[in-house]
């Protein structure tokens, strides 16, 4: 381990500055078939990042941003009302499984330590976490309200899952007054969505002051520069429904992670921003146009979009309509939401139904942004089904053992046909007439 | 029965330009949220069809169109390995449930006259048919092959589906020898993947003839005409995969669609346009402007699109995309496509499902598009959100079963919250402090 870094104290955006070609920038540019140059300058200006603490270089990169595979994270997490590590870890099995690019640890609930340890041991991805979760809960598990923290409360907790290995972690230091001031000159249906961006505004609110995160955020750089963490810039004002998105509250925090992004490469520190939320479709790709101007093309990491707010039950599809118009239009991560989002906390179930709507979403997006090779699959599967060749239609599945359990459940009576058409597949009398 | 048109033989698109205001126009106006005469002033141009029948003035009108709410169609039927009504009876109910616009039926096996009526008798929505299935049916069952079948034969079931009652059939007159030639010429990978088109094609380069469909076209105008049944001007080049969408043969059929178009406005017949299949996002929104201009602004009715060949078992989701995209850009009817789609014959459980993911791609797209009202759901929806009130959110869903269902599993401990973030509800916290 370390065997690239050793006592090197730079951040791999540093090396990358520095003209550095590195083992790992040439590992990341065959995974994604781009050459190692088009990745070490965009490592360099900020327009890729590497998701991979310094700790943790016996997993595989998973780069994110400009020109790449777009990628899918799965959040999982206890909540107050199940603590349980079982099935957490069962749920990023099933992320895993499903083929997520990297898993959130959003817990609120247990022991949060043990839970995060587990997870970073246990998984090969890369592992983000949000530490303002768990000062929030130490806080309530001290006695105290969320607004009564203090600022070393705030920040311990970044520093501990640092040096925990976490790969990257959500600091929600965009929030500042000004764009609390926005939202209630404006008026909000919902407000704020985001739990750790409603926590900073509480606190702000309460205390009457700035928010600590962005007061120090030269802090939250130093730690994140030690242990090569990439920080992902949290975004309090995600618009929780379509009347608010791109608000002004909205517009202005973005400015904000536009400029924590520019003092972060300042800083030699790799970061992306967060955004969207709920967004009908035609405000979408104005949204990924305006964090690509605002954040000198810092790599776009959005929730959602969700583009409407009426089909609980269903938001792993509106995510997924959303998700493949953004990742089209130029998002570069996004991060899944279940079929449980807005009704309760996901199973096993909902974190594989969310990680394959959302891999779905990116693919989709990334045949639309051309990236290389994006649709050699799709090649393949045509050529699979004009041959009738059902065993490796299967095989090439995003979901091989869903398709063929549901094949196998009502089988054809004609053999290189499926049920639906039976006798009267058109391919079939097709390649026999024409 | 019968009142409004009595013994008046104009067809509705007559009426409309002879200025007359129906009372079947006020009420789609009203149900639209459009004047009367935007309605009237579309049917008689074109670019608004009513689809209900002569005989069938007992169910409400639909209207598909520009600036009309996007419609869903629900396809049911029985396959040769399939003959049973009764399946098929459930998942019209079903369809029906779930909030279908339409209903097609396009079975292929068991009594194919008996399936047609009683969904004619039962469902109180348009119906749909694909009368050449039955001409094919047919003639396999009187032990001939399709490309024997006698132009009599093949015109036969469009007289009798009309005299029947459907409100809309599907005619594949469109694919001609040009188009067939221009596939040859360019190349595709999986060639025709439409059934009917299938058939059509067959029969043409077996016989070395041009389509008979093409070839007979005022017969089926003057049958549309007798009946006001609305034509659905087939595709038989719908790609079959997105390496093939947007190809010579497509378009060549999409132009002769729009003749056909043309021809049917001068007979006094309502048609819309077929479209789509698989195609990748980035195209979507040039295919819907393609069909707009090229068929005068018929309505346009497409199948997915689906933007990815890659997911057998997820079809209704690849398809939800591609819908909202349409829908964003200008289609008026989404066709869902079921979970089943390229695995087996849909069961009663994959129809409820293709038609909320319809659904949901359908008003995404209102949304994007300013149909008027559209918006109104979602606020309803973000405003029982903010006031965490649970009951309303779930009967203001779009599946209020599986909401309330979701929900009772995994109850909060938080009465106004729920199992996510229980005591740490972002929109609680803000409500307090903000």
């Amino acid at each position: 381990m370390h065997s690239e870094v050793g006592n090197d104290k730079r951040t791999r955006i540093e090396r990358a500055r520095d003209g550095e070609m590195t083992a790992e920038v040439e590992q990341v540019a065959q995974i994604e078939k781009r050459s190692p140059e088009y990745v070490r300058e965009r490592v360099a200006n900020g327009r890729i990042v590497i998701l991979r603490s310094r700790s943790r270089d016996h997993i595989l990169p998973v780069a994110v941003g400009e020109g790449l595979r777009t990628k899918v994270n799965a959040n999982i997490g206890t909540s107050p009302d199940n603590e349980s590590i079982e099935d957490e870890r069962a749920k990023w099995r099933a992320a895993v499984d499903a083929g997520a690019d990297a898993v959130m640890d959003l817990s609120c609930g247990g022991d949060l330590t043990a839970i995060r340890r587990a997870l970073l041991d246990e998984v090969s991805l890369p592992v983000g976490t949000v530490p303002i979760y768990e000062a929030a809960v130490n806080a309530v598990g001290n006695g105290k309200s969320i607004v009564e923290m203090t600022v070393d409360e705030i920040l311990e907790p970044f520093r501990r899952h640092a040096e925990d290995g976490v790969d990257f972690f959500v600091v929600h230091a965009a929030v500042i007054r000004e764009s609390i001031r926005y939202m209630k000159v404006e008026g909000r249906a919902v407000k704020i969505v985001s739990r750790g961006g409603a926590f900073m505004a509480e606190w702000m609110v309460h205390n009457d002051a700035e928010n600590p995160l962005y007061d120090h955020f030269d802090e939250i750089l130093a730690i994140a520069r030690q242990y090569d963490v990439t920080l992902s810039i949290g975004d309090a004002m995600r618009p929780g429904c379509l009347a608010d998105a791109t608000d002004r509250a909205q517009v202005d925090e973005l400015m904000v992670q536009g400029e924590l992004a520019d003092r972060a490469r300042s800083a030699g520190v790799q970061s992306m921003i967060e955004g969207p939320g709920h967004v009908p479709i035609h405000q979408i790709e104005a949204n990924m146009l305006l964090e690509k101007q605002l954040c000198h093309g810092a790599p776009f990491y959005v929730l959602g979009p969700l583009v409407t707010d009426v089909a609980p039950g269903y938001d792993h599809i509106t995510s997924a309509i959303g998700g493949a118009v953004a990742a089209a239009a130029g998002a570069d991560f996004l991060c899944y939401v279940t079929p449980a989002e807005h009704l309760c906390l996901p199973t096993v179930e909902d974190v594989h139904a969310g990680v394959i709507a959302t891999r779905l979403a990116a693919h989709a997006g990334d045949i639309a942004k051309g990236i290389p090779g994006a649709d050699e699959w799709d090649n393949q599967m045509a050529a699979y089904r004009h041959a009738r060749n059902w065993e490796q239609q299967i095989a090439a599945s995003m979901d091989p053992a869903l398709a063929e359990r549901r094949r196998a459940e009502r089988p054809s009576s004609v053999d290189d046909a499926c049920s639906m058409c039976g006798e009267f597949c058109s391919m079939k009398g097709v390649d026999q007439y024409l």
